[in-house]
């Protein structure tokens, strides 16, 4: 049996203009005082690095590397959401992405998709740089406009909406494949893969391509009311990366799942800090353990009510207390 | 206190092109063998009316309402789900509703939504002449696309697309209010008022239009996960019509509300035929009665599994056995 | 294993100054066409009989047994509720209960228990005369103002109130005893016998009087939340009476058990017509059933909402569907 | 999509030596009157068929078909529980099937297995003679025994004994599949093959034999709490024969699921007359729809408390109101 | 946003006469050592303020605070449930309240009420020289002994009851107004406020009057199985003051909500220390915070099992931990 | 009213060949510095002690006792269970349980209940000498193998196998007798007493014997799905003993109660470290609180996941958190 490494922190919610939220040496030393061990950093944000650089030499990334090192921390993953988001919009809803791209791409949806798949295929290359293993980003949505089916889709669109998918990856895929890196799909309502459902079609479509993986956040799935629990039990081959993030739905007699298009503190479904909200970590930690994951916890904060400091503080101790060091052997079930 | 009027049976789903199924005085014919005593007509349905020519001419009005009353019913109410959808079409999804219009106004968003803002008040002319008090349509939905906030939504755009919801909508709501019929919109995913906070702010930006009114099914409310009994405790003064349909949400590992792009059949939330689904008739019954709802029960029938007719039968012996003949004097609490 | 008796009805409820309902013959004939087998007769409406003539006539008993047996149907068992209830009142509420006296003895708290006392004894002897075996009635109330225990009960005020209880009762206990019938309590809010430990308190004080029974209706315990099936349990071998009728409790964020002081209609706990609520009827036929209950079921009647004509129809059916005739052998388990 | 055939009766539970439950004729006209179409029989119960003869004769296999036809029935599948259940006893625990086998064979333990070997394959060609495509029976149990894990199995224990069950049933199974005939074992308690892991192992070790498959009886499953909806999700592929047979498990504070050696009708898991438990009948009736299982629905029946006879007649109305007629087109969800 | 204060503590239940616990000062250092930031004063204890004297004199005033503010607290409110409650009692239970007023007064009803009425114009000018901006009382009980509907009330004595109930508190009411001061009545069994339905009446009765509000408790919710979550959702904007106090409703077959004149200890209602009970305080703070309420947290301790010691010192750090420091900027939900 | 004691340590799982964990000293002194307050004693491990000379010898005793108290430490209770569970084992799975006696009894049926049972009365003795009040032990087996009444049991089975465990007990029973000590079985799936029906019918036919007596593991119940809070109100007055031992119950559609023979990491029913499964110890220590429990709290540690130190170091805070020291006067409702 293997023991989840962490705790870690995403730092995308935490990166400010104020120090010492910005830059990494600093953000990384503020992270190790509250107990973390690993940092899971986003791509596209230069006060954490250069993307594009990272790929391209060996040196700097060891320099970032360093810089994490020396916070006494190291770094769990890179991500890319933004920029994976990019690889795959639906003409409609092109617009509004546009603020995920340079300026220069505005309203250019082919050139943006361009651009984000070289980013990802950066982000390959530069998590071998780092020696990572994994890389946690969104898959785009071409198809999440007709998610409820009214009016009534046109036959075939859903599997023309998977190839195109597919075909927009695979190249990608094939990079992080080269680079030795698992590529985690954030599962996640506004994405094609939203659920077990869309990732098994997806995979599918890529020829089961073995880098195509699971980055697993069950704040996501308390939101779509998908039971996350049953979800280790079937996928947790697949799952690579782990976002710990805590969400609530409460309905009520005014509104449900849809949220009528309120504010998020208004909204039935809404994330919570960790530990405030209803996902329930015991049973999440206690499957991953049983089914070996031997990946980082990582936090991810988003709170519509705490601030974002006792969040962060309160984060690591919830993980650190959530983590099973597994037995090293069986119990020895004598008696009683 | 009222009892409730049923059972009747909305026509839009039975309606074919064999007999008896193919014109409105055989279809009421069968309606009535079953134990129907009204029926509700969509108004898009030439097999049942011409909406314009009974908008314009009482004589012809006559005539249907003759056609009906010698099959043993009466018109409960007409709807306009279809036109009333296209009142209100976001731009990026227009081409997705053309099939609701004539095949002329195909690719003409604004000439679309003129042709529909005109049904909308023959509808209103034609509902008078037929001597009705309600009528069911759509709000059409020019926000849909963001139901899921990612990315954000851009500030303030919510309230500019129920402030413009209301402009198309006014002009109909006093076409509506000089006929004397309550103008009902059906709650349901996909339209902009999928919800009652929804159902509010529309309300709100009509300045609390007297004849803005609800047309209640619990169906979408199971799909949504909204509590579909705190709604009419919340709402029932605005309720006037209803929808007899049932539904059943049972998500898994591996899907939830979002249903993963799958068919009806395989989506955890889906429509049953009356009685086979999950929702709690006995108390939506109870609840009506106690609030004095004086209009129809009303069959709505779609099942993915279950053949229609099998369908009509049973619902038209479920709505009766739901319908509670209420008390004409309070009961006379003794003892025991 | 033996076949519960029914069904039955209690005939208070449907009592009035309208033909068939307006004299025992009459009324039994109307129950006759409904399917039902037995009538539950009030001791104190005349319209039924006159109990102290039945007490004291074995003609007169058998001449109102042959009013019933000619309709089709039998005596159940006779009800004392009002009376019983008078037995013992607490002075601070006396005049509350002054309806259910003759007029000469309002505001005489001592004369009215004297009376009903009186009636109770009348009751044994009646109930004897007609063949009967069990008999209905309320244990009155001299703590119930103090049930929520605010401010804080006096010591021992509790021992005292089940001692002077059980004092009054003693005689007619013995009174029943002498003729051979089981007094069966309502366990009913309001009462001091109002659930299962104010019974195992009372039966205590009598000295574990054999003749002190209950007559067990779960819509009491609806609505005090009080666990019906564990009470058939533990407390079915003092079950010699048992009333169909049904009740639903409904909490909002508004009213909870205690109501409000609002009218029954509005209550979170109402009555409702037999399958209306949320009574497991089901379980409680099952156990009544194994614990080889063998007495009548007896509809109950009353609902906020529903006309009784109706409930007393459906009652039949639904007591008749509920009844389980018992097998005669152990199945064989052989096998799958 | 495809109609579930029913309603379908098990005669095992009813045969008697009393008219008309003591020959196939007279018990199938018995079970025609009150709405069988089919009949299930045991195929170890002469008063129905010598199995011997059937296997051996065509000429006896259409003779008892013309028995059943000339009720207006059909045979739905045989079934050989008990001897099936020989196939595999462990030593230990032998003497307690003694009664499945013949007299001159107890006590011997290899001499049963062989007996109820050749039962078996008897029963394949029976089977093939009679037209029929599927078979129910036991898979026995060389290790039940174990089946609490104390004091701790033998490492190994569990993998030898699946390998000696599969080579006990490989002969068996692959007689089935020569005689054209699914061979359906009913997952059981108290059988080696008692829920899905178990039944999965087994086939795992038969090679995945095509013939192996499941009778699927989800009253067995209320036993031991396995959701027997799921169930259905994971293995409906394999299910090819259902009994309809009720249940419940009520545990309390002072017996759950082991039932402390109490009889039948005192345990907490007890099996009752179909629609007198607690099995949702209604999802398991939309789930096999769904799945296009196309056999039959053959109400098992055994209760607790209730007579037989009621039990039969109920539960072919049971049955029948719960077969979904499947619907030839897909709904046409056009609106609300 | 707004953060809620605390932790502080209503002193009631810890005065003692042993030190620490016999004197302000002393008192408030012990609470200071506990974490505690407030205390809640209760008006009729000499040992903590002479309420007649606070109203009469700043002077007077400014030294309580100042004894406190020494001890590091601060008041957080001022509490007058014992004259509360007798500034209305029906008279049948009027000698039950003869302990919370003074010797002199027992037996006398007017006169009791007078005195009540004067202690809480009292409070209202103390509340003001303290410069506290809520008041915590009980509403009294004019209806309370006809809370369960038997006999039936007669008509219109509801009506009648709450026209008396603010006949006697609208002086009151307006005395608070003069001094600024919101009086908030703690909605409580035995009161005649004691859910949202009796005060939504009586605020009806007062004109709306602006200082009537809520002392919001949720343990008195729990007791009587009201939704106290959805409480705060209807009733926000008039809760001004928070008790958190705990409790559990376990039912039995035995007893339910209304106890069978228990003691507290073996009643299926019954409060416990904080955090050994089912309030669920998370989601308490978290819709206190969403809701901006800016009062104070004040544990109220009362538990059948715990020494009270433990329960003072947990209860510190249990509202330490629950208080959400609120968030100065909304999250940015970028991603994941 | 009693405070619990404790925490305490149950050493049978933690005892290896290792130091500090190989001799009762040294881990004594280990579990003295996690917080532990006494320890129980497993009378079956030479590295503890030897329970015969601890028997005879009351000076050895005398030591035994000392070296606990030197780390700081008391015994709570020796125990039995291997030795118990010898008592009385069904010939058909005598083999199973060889390993729990001495080598040269293998194989002896007769030989291993005799020796089982002089160690029970050297248990009752030794525990005498060490000055200890209770004894935790199994009652074995004569029954278990028909657990499942599959096929049906043998009529009288049952009660004969209850008289002859009674019969086998009654000597040890009196020898606990005469030691002053309660021997308390523990109630666990695989011995005959296995529930509270089985205590019930064990301990009648040992006259209700006044040493007959429970120690109470709540994880055995989850594993069976026995309301184990019921259970506490029920046999409360023979629970002597108390194991805090977690567990957890997740069935799925593959697997329930009877686990499909897998490993405990893979079944449904699983041990898991206290705090990490799902028994509500919150209730238990507050019911046993109620009941005047004035044992001890013994952590009995089996977790399939997590290592032992980290169980037993979280054991000790577990226990310490949940024990309820209680009040030594009752609380003073006297208001809100």
């Amino acid at each position: 049996m293997k023991t989840i490494k962490g705790p870690a922190i995403f730092l995308a919610q935490f990166l400010t203009d104020q120090s010492p939220y910005n830059n990494l040496g600093d953000i990384c030393k503020w992270a190790y005082s509250l107990g973390y061990k690993g940092v899971q950093i986003p791509s596209w944000d230069k006060r954490c690095l250069d993307l594009q650089l990272a790929a391209e030499s060996k040196t700097y990334a060891d320099e970032i590397n360093g810089i994490v090192t020396e916070a006494g921390l190291e770094i769990t993953e890179l991500c890319s959401h933004l920029q994976g988001q990019l690889v795959a919009v639906h003409l409609a809803l092109d617009s509004n992405f546009d603020n995920f791209s340079p300026a220069g791409l505005h309203g250019k949806p082919k050139e943006k998709a361009e651009w984000a798949t070289q980013q990802l295929k950066y982000a390959a290359k530069a998590s071998k740089n780092l020696g990572l293993k994994a890389h946690g980003t969104f898959s785009g949505n071409l198809m999440w406009h007709t998610v409820y089916p009214w009016p009534q889709r046109v036959k075939g669109s859903v599997d023309e909406g998977f190839k195109e998918l597919a075909k927009r990856w695979l190249p990608i895929l094939n990079a992080f494949d080269e680079a030795g890196v698992d590529l985690c799909y954030e599962i996640h309502p506004g994405e094609d893969l939203h659920d077990g459902i869309t990732f098994e079609r997806f995979l599918k479509e890529t020829g089961n391509h073995k880098r195509a993986k699971i980055l697993y956040d069950p704040s996501h799935f308390v939101l779509q009311q998908l039971n996350y629990l049953d979800y280790i039990d079937i996928y947790h081959s697949y799952i690579k990366m782990f976002h710990v993030k805590d969400a609530e739905f409460n309905p009520t007699g005014k509104s449900g799942v849809y949220g009528g298009y309120q504010d998020w503190i208004d909204r039935p479904g809404r994330f919570r800090s960790t530990g405030d909200g209803q996902v329930n970590f015991k049973s999440i930690f206690s499957k991953l353990a049983q089914y070996d994951y031997e990946g980082w916890a990582v936090l991810e904060w988003e709170c519509c009510l705490k601030n974002s400091l006792d969040g962060a503080k309160e984060g690591a101790e919830f993980i650190k207390k959530h983590i099973i060091k597994v037995a090293d052997r069986a119990f020895d079930d004598f008696a009683g």
